[in-house]
């Protein structure tokens, strides 16, 4: 028997945008392609917020990594958590104690929250990154207003009915929106002793304008609109303290049932298993076609990656769809390199412009060529949202959320699976989850 | 001021099937209603083995109680366990320390597992009565493919490849033909290393049949198409050891990795609440229109009720409708009693037929004058119980799915929120969720 040569092995971390985009982007490449993660789906993360607020299921935005790759035979899917990279025998760690040998390696490990170094925060702070933080935001949202209900104490129930929402870029805006419906719209007529419609929806921001990042009107026609749903917005303040019962912001001390941390990210530790050059948020600096400087061998693509536009010199931002193109770039890299092709040029980021939702019938769209605002950006939104979903079933389950909540201001997916004690002892940041 | 008669109170401990129809049935009634129950949430049962399978997301069969109790000005609704009830003072406990007076107490509060004495199998059997039991058991199933896919030993990967659910009612003929599918047609391309198609489905019953309780016939043509979904049907063999790796069965050792069980119910403890006298089951005797004996103030309804057909002398089964006839009944009852009306006549059910469904496309039914097998008791069950779901939002988005499964065998569920270890840590059963 003739020996068959090994094909390269191509070893892909994290299901995200970017790593599910590098492993579509290799359909058909001659190699073995291993794609590995902690979690079992792809994650719709732009709209993990309506999770967290009780309108959709985690089914509707996320989808079994294995179905989604079934019919790519080059790929296989491994469940396990990475924790380090060895570049020199090139071998990727597992948390279970494996040895993921590679011989081209993509990091697509994105994001984890940042405190800005107030690590104590995370022991009382919420946060947002997967199903699971969702689940126990939602868990604690709607255990809030059913403690208020059942207490007698006028200050316990001011304090279980105010939300505090950290940092006002497109998530903190959106949760806070939303929060603020929940309230006054879906759960008005649902308690006998408290009126819902009492509580405060605080959002704090130590920038001077919320949607940071937006041009300013929008950012005007946003603050109005969190006005108009009854939001209220505190700029250029730093929060000092969080604790089991609320926050300090600016000196104030704000007695909070819920503080759900928006404010920053900081990438996940892949520089540091490189021991390669890292930007201030943690992301790996990259070469042009987004491998790591002197190790041409592994690429770092999406929140992990640190690049820079080649026209403009600005660091390009953590969005999904700088990700979802970097992933396909650098499939497109890894195939030119095993086919013997030439590199193809620079990556290059196209952006189609950014959206944030505000709430019912309100969002801000910035297309570069064209901005607006209201009832049509909405729509645009709700309509790119729609089909960025990756699988058409979770598409047409959002679509009936979607408008069964826009008629009836419903919340279908209002549900306390755990009992209360553990939704309220889980104020904090829960344990990360697989 | 003239002082105003206070309203009598009616307290419904429960949220299922009798206790939501007995709030329902006193709409308009001139008393004080109050709904207590330790879930936030009316579940539609029947499909409960959807959301374990992976089919149905938790919201698309649970809807929250107060949202469907929103109009209904006279109710409102407590999020809070109830422990006992003092009968002579008329006092609902509830574990929150609370004391819930009342004129008229309906208790509602269902079955729970029972292990026949073997009180040691609740250790690592799973159960499924609640929205969190059936997110364990979609968490363990999913786990156990995964591990499989990682493992390299032959007999490990067996092990948890060996699904056996106990008990052949219709909860546990659903089940094991749901698992099989699951493995044989939605999972049979998702891996690489395992075949999910050799995994081994076993339903085992102490009794000589399937669908005991069903006429012969359909008890055959449930047999024979489970055996075509390749369950391996076990009949007659007693469980005698349940432990972390398997079970003995009628004296054989089965590594399994999963043990699901649906062989038996015992009422919630509310006949020892009331020191009343209680079937073999546990559940409390009642007289001809559901009251306690002695106790005309109280009544119980559904599975936590011993009430007998005044035709046949049998035991009513603990069924969905015959919970929903009887809350209806009891809240007819109390109508009449609060207006001085003469009391209804005894109560009697309506026995509008059984159905059990065996994987896709494949189900029983009897509706007494009729019988049927195959496609059209399919047909018959999914428009039924797509009918009876309690909201139109839940009917379209099972409507969704259940098109979605059906044309591509896809699963939409198959999400893991908790880490593998803690899946498998909670092989047994899960605390008992609020």
């Amino acid at each position: 028997m003739a020996s068959v040569p090994r094909k390269p092995r191509i070893v892909i971390i994290g299901s995200g945008f970017g790593g599910l985009a590098a492993v579509k982007g290799l359909k058909g490449a001659d190699a073995e392609v291993i794609l590995i993660d902690r979690s079992n789906h792809h994650l719709f993360q732009p709209l993990l917020y309506q999770v967290a607020t009780a309108a959709l299921s985690p089914a509707d935005i996320a989808t079994a990594t294995r179905a989604l790759l079934r019919r790519q035979g080059n790929v296989s899917v491994v469940l396990a958590e990475a924790i380090g990279v060895d570049p020199s025998r090139r071998i990727v760690q597992t948390a279970d104690g494996r040895d993921v040998a590679y011989d081209y390696l993509v990091l697509a490990t994105g994001a984890a929250y940042s405190f800005f170094g107030k690590d104590e925060f995370a022991e009382h702070a919420q946060v947002l990154k997967s199903l699971g933080d969702a689940l126990s935001i939602r868990h604690r949202l709607l255990t809030c207003f059913e403690l208020a209900e059942q207490s007698a104490d006028p200050a316990e129930i001011e304090r279980l009915l105010t939300f505090v929402v950290v940092g006002a870029g497109p998530t903190g805006v959106e949760m806070a929106g939303t929060i603020a419906e929940l309230a006054r719209s879906s759960l008005k007529s649902d308690f006998r002793h408290i009126d819902p419609r009492s509580a405060r929806i605080i959002l704090c921001e130590a920038g001077p304008r919320v949607l940071g990042a937006y041009p300013e009107r929008l950012s005007s026609y946003a603050l109005a609109a969190l006005g108009s749903l009854g939001v209220d917005v505190r700029l250029g303040q730093m929060v000092e303290v969080i604790d089991a019962d609320g926050l300090v912001l600016g000196g104030t001390r704000i007695e909070a049932g819920n503080v759900i941390w928006c404010a920053g990210t900081q990438a996940r530790p892949a520089a540091h298993w490189l021991a390669a050059e890292a930007a201030r948020n943690g992301s790996v600096m990259v070469e042009p076609d987004c491998s790591i400087p002197g190790r041409p061998e592994i690429f770092a693509i999406g929140d992990v990656a640190s690049c820079r536009d080649p026209a403009s010199g600005k660091p390009l931002p953590g969005l999904a769809p700088v990700a979802k193109q970097q992933g396909y770039y650098v499939a497109r890299v890894l195939s030119a390199r095993l086919a013997g092709r030439p590199t193809p040029a620079p990556f290059r980021y196209r952006d189609f412009g950014t959206m944030a939702v505000i709430g019912r019938s309100r969002a801000v769209a910035d297309f570069g060529w064209f901005r607006c605002t209201g009832f049509l950006a909405w729509l645009a939104w709700s309509l790119v949202h729609l089909m960025l979903l990756v699988d058409f079933r979770s598409r047409l389950s959002v679509y009936v959320n979607w408008s069964w909540a826009w008629f009836t201001y419903g919340r279908g997916a209002r549900l306390l699976t755990m009992p209360v004690a553990s939704a309220m002892r889980g104020q904090g940041r829960p344990p990360e989850k697989g």
